[in-house]
């Protein structure tokens, strides 16, 4: 498709001293935080930002976010994120991205599903009925990316790895947890004996319901096939606050 | 004194979407991965940066770190970091820094002291004997920035405030404990509760040992005096990896 597209925000980075990993790739914190900017920002630019939602009392609620990088850029690389709105329906809209490096060739994909909802009521609004004809003038429809959308993440026998405190620097202006803190959560499920030898490639997020300052997170892990780990994790009331589904590969 | 010498580095931001705290300010993760960014960039500006260094085998290690703000800058804000180097002195070097909010008033200010160690050795080098003057010509002396500079953190009577294990999301490319994910981990004894209420104005950190992934990080407190808290962050044998000093004043 073409990436110079108007409806195309198109955002430019470069992986700066402290945002990589201990590897010296950009970190998937980093890269998370970026991709939620870049969605706030070509929001904006299209007339369904942040500010214009509040004005009208909804939110944007992040409810599904897919990350699938053949490799990650490094220390000191030029790189983009392009991110465009593909599908509205019912109380969803689909937003995707492509992550390209220096000359332009795409390292990966991301893909999200978001809500809007109500400030008061916190009921989602029907998107294909918003005043003014809502967003359709940015869609572009038939132009998901060529990896896998988000699918059903269900855990059958999974251990409970280790615990963790919400706390005030895992909150976002909401006052919840945000949503890449649970990301590195998740990651944090791997020491650097099994990172040394493998790449994270794809991280499958279901956020199901928000945690707040004090509560008592705990993962619970499962390796479902070689490279392939599910992971909940569940607040004290064993309530879910989030699924994720995270494929390793060899280098 | 002049922010337009040629020897001042200047960086201007905007606090971002997802750069916020829970109450709209900016966080002070994301100040102080900015705080050392901006030492890099001007480090290398100066040819004195991580490139140069590691091309004669040796690394720049923060040693304390200040940060003193009389105000955050809030979402949708433009500030600037503006720092410079003012002291060599045997194996230490300080760095100062000024936070000016949008329009130039100044938000805050901070200072840093760095060592530059062998990477082989991990000793450190003599800053005052390095070939070719060293960083000599990008020296501003007489410029301290007016506030307290790092000072002795002694606890006395520390309680056991909560443990947290180093894992992948919080090192550095050196594999380390990155020192900004030190700072919230101190920040994260505060509940929202009190950060209703005060603001957090002084942030003071002494390195003093590296920790790995896998290390059982126990944070210690107390409470000096109101408002002033002694942090100290231990590691399962005892050592220490970090002391902290942190002030809350009302809002």
């Amino acid at each position: 498709m073409d990436m110079n597209h108007p409806s195309i925000g198109r955002y430019d980075f470069c992986v700066e001293p402290f945002s990589e990993d201990y590897a010296g790739r950009l970190s998937w914190g980093t890269l998370g935080n970026h991709l939620l900017r870049c969605s706030s920002l070509h929001a904006g630019t299209h007339g369904f930002g942040y500010d214009q939602m509040q004005a009208v009392r909804h939110a944007w609620v992040l409810s599904r976010l897919v990350i699938e990088m053949e490799r990650m850029p490094r220390t000191g690389e030029k790189y983009g994120i392009r991110t465009w709105v593909n599908r509205v329906y019912r109380q969803f809209t689909d937003r995707q991205y492509a992550i390209v490096g220096e000359g332009g060739a795409v390292c990966g994909y991301g893909s999200s599903v978001w809500a809007l909802i109500d400030v008061a009521s916190r009921q989602p609004a029907d998107l294909e009925s918003l005043p003014g004809g809502g967003f359709a003038a940015a869609l572009l429809p038939d132009t998901a990316v060529p990896v896998k959308g988000a699918g059903r993440i269900r855990l059958r026998e999974a251990a409970p790895a280790f615990t963790r405190t919400a706390r005030y620097t895992d909150l976002d202006i909401n006052g919840h947890v945000n949503s890449i803190r649970y990301i590195e959560m998740v990651l944090d499920l791997f020491p650097t004996s099994v990172l040394d030898a493998q790449d994270v490639r794809r991280v499958e997020m279901a956020y199901c319901s928000e945690s707040h300052c004090g509560d008592v997170l705990t993962l619970f892990h499962e390796e479902q096939a070689p490279g392939t780990h599910a992971v909940e994790i569940r607040k004290a009331d064993g309530e879910t606050a989030v699924k994720a589904l995270v494929r390793l590969a060899p280098r």
